[in-house]
Order: structure tokens, then C-alpha cells, then sequence
């Protein structure tokens, strides 16, 4: 990190309050950013290990720049990158979560610019990472040193946990927060990795939900058989796997599996109202999705079905010929895969086993049926009515001067609930981004406006969430 | 054809009949076969391009030079060997068909012998096309020599169509024949290019399932989607697709299709005795096919239901993630591709627009449905009370010295239909080979006892044949 000519436009604090200190570097920590957007920090491509290293250095350096004590530590694949402000045993403590590796830049021929080289245009930030999520994690390190470099006490211990596989699939992490528990023991964890419910709609997501994965195989003949000589006599396992997927919905879009919703909480009323009174476009929900209509369990609202139901989805399926032509044969074989997203409190394996059960009741004995539990991730909820969520509803309206609204998610997270199960504690959902920030796709950005939002909310959560009592 | 140390085992026939010119030549035939089965006439592969025009040169010259006019045809692939002896415009005319392409030869190392490098062991001709079709198409030949060679008047007039491209789909064939429908004009089609039964156990084929052919395409959202973000409001086109297909059959492994066996004849009594009458074992017939279990209209028995009844097989199905490990989507495509196996009288069209419609009635608005309809072939059947059947069964008794049975087959032989459907006529299907031939795989073999019966009973048919009154 040079800045040899740059230095005027950074301003060392002197005298400064924290929120002072926002106000005055507001090129620096663009500065900043562009530096760290424009290492090609891309976790899945093995050509790229050397850049996903050198960002996890550059980071750690920037750590160790503005007083948080920082160090790189290895793992089966990139290294975490963690940092810690320990003020006293008397404050709380806040584990920051986000990672520093970025999704691949391709198809390149698609981008307006050149991923790695950031820009400013119309407003907003254009960079790969832009918003996912470097961007969003730096609001955090920024609030951090308008603390530090104005020498104005920290009211929280911190401690900063960066991932470099959370695009690749973060196959060391849940190793890595269990081999470490008691340095990431903390009181709270805050992710911003996510987005804001739609433009000046910022939002406090409370709940994610979890997901249990099994994989079919029906098996019929040994081999693939000629649907001539044999057919009409011996059975078509893609025959029977049809029947099988299509007897776990009912008419009305409910799972059939038995006890599959055993555990599952009913809405409350207050988070019926939250979401009713949430803007939703049945036309633009379905141009966004490019369907031609809805689909779902009746008794729902569409925000209830994504954010506080269970669902199945047929993610795969192969079997037989599937190339030009005709192939008449009765296959040997046939599979899918399933997964199904919980909500807590529904178990992953308890859910695996129901399905398997299922399955091989409605199966035929004249096919062999394997049914591969993987287990899965539970679905995770913030208490709605606990003083997280109020410091983070003020921390908000601070930053945005827009009260944010409280929403679920219906994707999974996995690593919030190795936080909830290792260290025992919730975390706190605070998303930037927009929808349409392109996260993973070619021309992702940043509204340059969010991200300072952004950075004066991570410094009023830092006062709120001082103040809990646990 | 050179044969200077050979000629010793030629005899000429003259003072002979048929009859005694086969016993007497029964050597040479084995070797004029084994130069047949040198040719590499793979049709499948454009290396062996050459290969398949040496054969049908040398085809043609073998038949020229036991006095049958023959020619060879370009098609616009591998071209047609056509040859005729027409003695009287009184004469009944017979249509052989055959085809002297083979089935590629791989895999190579499994196999005990040099596929082109044809050998006698344990009493089988062992090559590739030994019973595939060109040793049993050589029973014909030989028969035909058999009169011309010892002066005897044919008592019939012959024609014979002789394919290049059986084994890669007869692309050119149903053209040809409708091209040259005047030349190929005749009473009656005699094909050998199938098994008997069993072990000693020589087969008259009457009938031929046929074939309807459609693919199914669901569309759901225009993109994959992430499963999380929008599971459980927006249809998953492989949910859809697995009700469709499971809603095809019932309990009882009856076809739900409306209208479906509307044209499906009941099978008569005669048939199903025939059927009965034929051994069959369920622990054999679960062994041959590596299946755990029959499965079929609880109607009909197992030959019943491969035989006589229709039938329909999912012979591929894709859609969404189908590498190794989980994709959490709703995927955009699911697709499959269904054939019916038919009966006469069902009409191939009729059933497509048949399960179209029923595809559609079952296929919910929230997603697209595209049934793309191919059409296909109709089953033939020739009349079991005529004096064909008859002449073909003293014919196979007089060659194998055992009374054949009556069987179906199926499988659909597209071209029967098409002699049917073009030239008016009737097919009898007369196989010499077995199941256990291993046509299509490695070490294909053929019985020299069964290349002997063939020969005689070929010979045979040519005089049971021109008594026939039509």
C-alpha cells in the first residue's frame, strides 16, 4: 500500500470523532477498495492460487495498518484471514464474518469493463467483488478505523474472520471455526454479504433457511435393455422414478412426504404482517424468474412460501439415451438428485430418513432403489424479538436514515449455523447489495451511494450493539 | 473369387438336383461364406467406407455368376446389391431381403478370435455378421445356386434387395424401395435376419411390433434459479416432468392414455395358445435380463405382453445438475423421449396426437409443455390362416427336420412395414440364428448346424412357396 501523492486526501484524524473521520476519507476508502478489487482473488481457478494468497497478505497488511492485530492462518485450501481488537473482558464482542475471495470473472466477453479493473460509472462501483464481497466487508474495516485512527475507544471487542473459499464452497471453513472456537468465541456474528429487499429498502434478514440433499438411483435391468424384445415385461426404472417425483407434491403444492412438516414452526402473525406489508409484483416476480406463472403451497403468500416454508426441488436427473434421435431401450438405470430447503426447526437427516422412507415404500420391488442421504445444513433463525435485532433496526436508520425492514431468506448459509452450533451464537444478516448488483454474473457493482450507507451503518452498529445486555 | 487348389471340393452339379448339389458342396459354401465374412463391411464407420463398396461388388459378382442378374444400386449412402431371375410371368415372385453390412467390431479385446478372420470352433462359424445377417442371408444364395447350378427350372421368380445400411439405421431404404417400387414388385418377402425360438426350436415370425415415437420438453423458469431464492413459489419443470411420466401408467401396468388401446386387436385363441404352448421359465428369462422382478399388465402373460400388447418405455430423461455433488437449482429444462411399441392396427400418428393430448391435460399453465411428435412405424401382422405360414412351416420342417412355432416378435422391423405400406406384401420372417448368437457384441457366432438347416430349409421354401395359389 503506497499512497505517495494521495496523501492529501487522507486525513489522519487528528481531533476527529469517528463519524468525522467517515466524512473526511471518503476518496481514501474508495482509494482503498479499488486496491483491493483489483487483485484477481478467484478461489475456484487453481491459476489464480497465488493472487488468492497475495489478496489474503494485502488484507491482513491493511488489518495490521489500521490496529487490529491480524495474521493469515492456513487451511486445507486458501487461508482464513483473521484479525482481533481486544479492548476488554467487560465489553461484548462482535465476530465479523465475510469473505475475500471473489467468483470467476468469465464469460469475460460480457463485461462492459475489465473485472479487475474498478471504475466509477453512473453511480456505481463495476469491479468483480464489487458488492460480493469486498465491498461490503470493507464497510466494516472502514467503520473500524474511523474508530481506531481517531484513537477513539472501541465500545466492543472485535474479532474479523476472512474467508478465501466462500466462492468455491467453503470446504475447510466448519474444520476451521471447530479447530478454533475459543479464539472465535464471541457474542455476536455480523455478515454483510447479502442484499437490501429493493432500491432504499435496506433489511435485517432474521432467518435462512436449511437444506437436506439425498440422491435416487433406481436401478431395473442390469444392463440397457432393447424396448422391443423385453418391453411391456420388465420395468423402466426412468418409468418409476417418474412416479416417485410425482407423488411427493400434492395437487395443492404440499410435500406428501410423511412427518416432513412435523417440525416446522407456524408463521407468527407478526412475521405474516412484516412480509404482507413488503411491496410484491406478481408481473415482475415473474419476469424476474422468467416464468410463465406461479406455483406453490395455496395456503401461502409467495414471500411466505420463500421465506417460511419447506420445499422440494428436483435439482438433476439423468437416465438413458439423452443424445439426438431415438434409442429405443428400457434403461438399466436412473437418478436425481433432491434437495429440500428447511426451516427450523426441521432436522437434516431426520428429514433424509423420512424421505427415504418414502421413497422406498412407493417403490416397486421389481427395480432396486438406492436412496443416498447427504445430510445438509439446518435452517437458522434470529429471535425477533431480542435486542440484536433492535441494535441493528437503529444501527440502520442511522446509516440509510430509512428503518429497515426484516425479512427471511430462503437460501442457506451454511456457515451461520456452524456459528449457531460451534459457537453457539446467532448472527446478524446486514446486506448492502441490491438484487441487481450482478453478483456472479459479468458487470457486477456496487451503488457507490449503498456502499457509503453502508459504512456509516457498520459505525452506528458498533455504538448499538455496544449497548445490549446479554 | 479364386479357388485353384479348392476346386476339388466343387462340384458341379451337373446330373444332380438341388438337393444332392448341397450335400455335395457344403464345403465350398463354408468357404465362398467365409470370404463373405472377411469383407469389413462396417456400414457405422466412414474408414470402412471402401470396405462396404468391395462387398457389394463382390456380392454382386457372386450372384452373377450363379446366373442371377444383379446390379448395384447407389442410394445416398451405401449402396443397394439388387439381383433377379425371373423365368415365367405365371411364376409366383419372391422378394428376399438381406443386407451385407455388419456392426462394427469393437470392443476388440473382448473377443476370443480376429472378427474379420472368420474360424470354425465347437461347431460355430465364429466372425463378425456370421449370423448378422450374412450367414443367414447366404442360406438363400446358396439355395438359389442350388437350382441354377444343376439346371433345374426355379419354379418361382426371385428378386433379391440387399442393404449396405442395416446397421446404421437403413437411411436410404424406404426411399429406395418407393423409388424402384415397380422392380421390386412380387407376392411375398422373405427375410431371414432373426433367431428361432430356442435350441432346436426354428421359429416362423408373423408379427411386428411397431413404434411411435415422441419427446417431451417442460419449461420452467427461462434460466436455472437459485432454489433457495425461489424454491417452493416457482415450478420445478422435473417435478412436472416426473408427474407426467408417472401419471402414464396405472397400478396394473396399464397404459392411461385415453384412447390408447382403442385399435389394439384382443389377442385370439389360436395365439394365445401358441404362446402358451412355448416353454418359459421366469428365473431364466429374470437371469437374461439382470432384473430382479417382472413387471407388466397383469393381464397377459409374459409373451403376451412383448408380443401382443403395446407398450410404452421413458428410453431417456435429462434435466437440470447432473455432475458429481449437489446444485441447488430449480432448473430451467426438463426433457424426455418416450417410444410406444404398437400393435396393428394402431397408427403411429394417432398415438402421438393420442399422448399428446394427455401429456397436455395433465401439464399444469405455471409451466410450458412442447410434445414434438415423430411419428414411427406400424406393427405387422401376416394373416396366420394363410397358405404362407403354411409353406414356410413345411418348409422349416423339411430343413430341420421339427415342425416350427408360431411366434411374434417385439421389436419393430421398420422395412416390413414399408413393403407392406409400398409394394401391398406381406413379410415372413424365417431366422436360422439364435439368441445367444451375440449379434451386435463380441464373438457373434452362428450354429453350422443352423447355417446347414438354414441351407436346406431355404431350399425347400423355394418349391412349398410356388405351389402357393394367391
Amino acid at each position: 500500500m503506497q499512497y505517495p501523492l494521495e496523501y492529501d486526501t487522507f486525513n489522519f484524524g487528528v481531533d476527529m470523532n469517528p463519524r468525522e473521520y467517515l466524512d473526511a476519507n471518503k476518496q481514501k476508502r474508495l482509494d482503498d477498495l479499488f486496491d483491493f478489487l483489483r487483485i484477481p482473488s478467484v478461489s475456484a481457478k487453481s491459476e489464480n492460487k497465488k493472487d488468492v494468497q497475495a489478496c489474503a497478505e494485502w488484507l491482513s497488511k491493511q488489518l495490521n495498518g489500521i490496529g487490529i492485530e491480524s495474521k493469515i492462518m492456513p487451511t486445507g485450501g486458501h487461508p482464513v484471514v483473521y484479525g482481533e481488537k481486544i479492548v476488554s473482558p467487560d465489553n461484548l464482542t462482535i465476530l465479523y464474518y465475510g469473505h475475500y475471495d471473489v467468483q470467476p470473472p468469465e464469460p469475460l466477453e460480457l463485461w462492459k469493463t475489465t473485472p479487475f479493473e474498478p471504475l466509477i460509472e453512473d453511480g456505481y462501483i463495476i469491479a468483480r467483488g464489487a458488492t460480493d464481497d469486498k465491498g461490503q466487508l470493507w464497510t466494516h474495516v472502514k467503520a473500524l478505523e474511523a474508530y481506531l485512527a481517531t484513537g477513539t475507544e472501541l465500545p466492543v471487542n472485535v474479532k474479523l474472520l476472512m474467508e478465501g473459499e466462500e466462492e468455491s464452497g467453503s470446504e475447510n471453513l466448519e474444520r476451521f471455526i471447530k479447530d478454533n472456537a475459543e479464539m472465535l468465541k464471541a457474542d455476536i456474528v455480523v455478515v454483510s454479504d447479502s442484499g437490501q429487499f429493493g432500491k432504499d429498502k435496506p433489511a435485517v434478514t432474521y432467518g435462512l433457511r436449511g437444506l437436506a440433499f439425498v440422491e435416487v438411483k433406481i436401478t431395473g435391468p442390469d444392463r440397457d435393455l432393447h424396448s422391443g424384445s423385453f418391453g411391456g415385461s420388465i420395468a423402466n426404472p426412468i418409468n418409476i422414478l417418474g412416479k416417485i417425483i410425482g407423488a411427493l407434491h400434492d395437487e395443492n403444492g404440499k410435500i406428501t412426504i410423511d412427518g416432513f412438516y412435523d417440525d416446522v414452526k407456524p408463521l407468527t402473525n407478526w412475521e405474516r404482517e412484516q412480509f404482507a406489508a413488503l411491496p410484491f409484483n406478481k408481473d415482475e416476480y415473474l419476469a424476474k424468474t422468467g416464468s410463465v406463472g406461479l406455483f406453490g403451497d395455496t395456503d401461502y403468500t409467495v414471500l411466505e412460501q420463500i421465506w417460511g416454508r419447506p420445499t422440494l426441488d428436483v435439482n438433476g436427473i439423468t437416465g438413458g439415451y439423452q443424445g439426438e434421435g431415438a434409442k429405443t431401450i428400457i434403461p438399466s438405470l436412473a437418478t436425481c438428485k433432491i434437495t429440500m430447503r428447511l426451516v427450523a426447526d426441521q432436522d437434516p437427516m431426520d428429514i433424509c430418513n423420512k424421505i427415504e422412507k418414502h421413497i422406498k415404500n412407493i417403490c416397486p420391488d421389481y427395480v432396486k432403489c438406492e436412496v443416498t442421504k447427504h445430510g445438509g445444513a439446518r435452517g437458522v433463525v434470529v429471535p425477533t424479538e431480542g435486542p440484536w435485532l433492535e441494535a441493528a433496526g437503529e444501527a440502520i436508520k442511522s446509516g440509510f436514515g430509512i428503518k429497515p425492514v426484516f425479512v427471511k431468506e430462503g437460501g442457506s448459509i451454511p456457515v451461520v449455523g456452524t456459528f449457531k452450533e460451534v459457537l453457539g451464537i446467532d448472527t446478524l444478516l446486514l446486506g448492502w447489495g441490491q438484487a441487481d448488483d450482478n453478483a456472479h454474473s459479468p458487470n457486477e457493482r456496487f451503488a457507490l451511494k449503498d456502499f457509503e450507507r453502508g459504512c456509516y451503518s457498520a459505525l452506528a452498529l458498533i455504538d448499538e450493539m455496544s449497548k445490549v445486555k446479554v
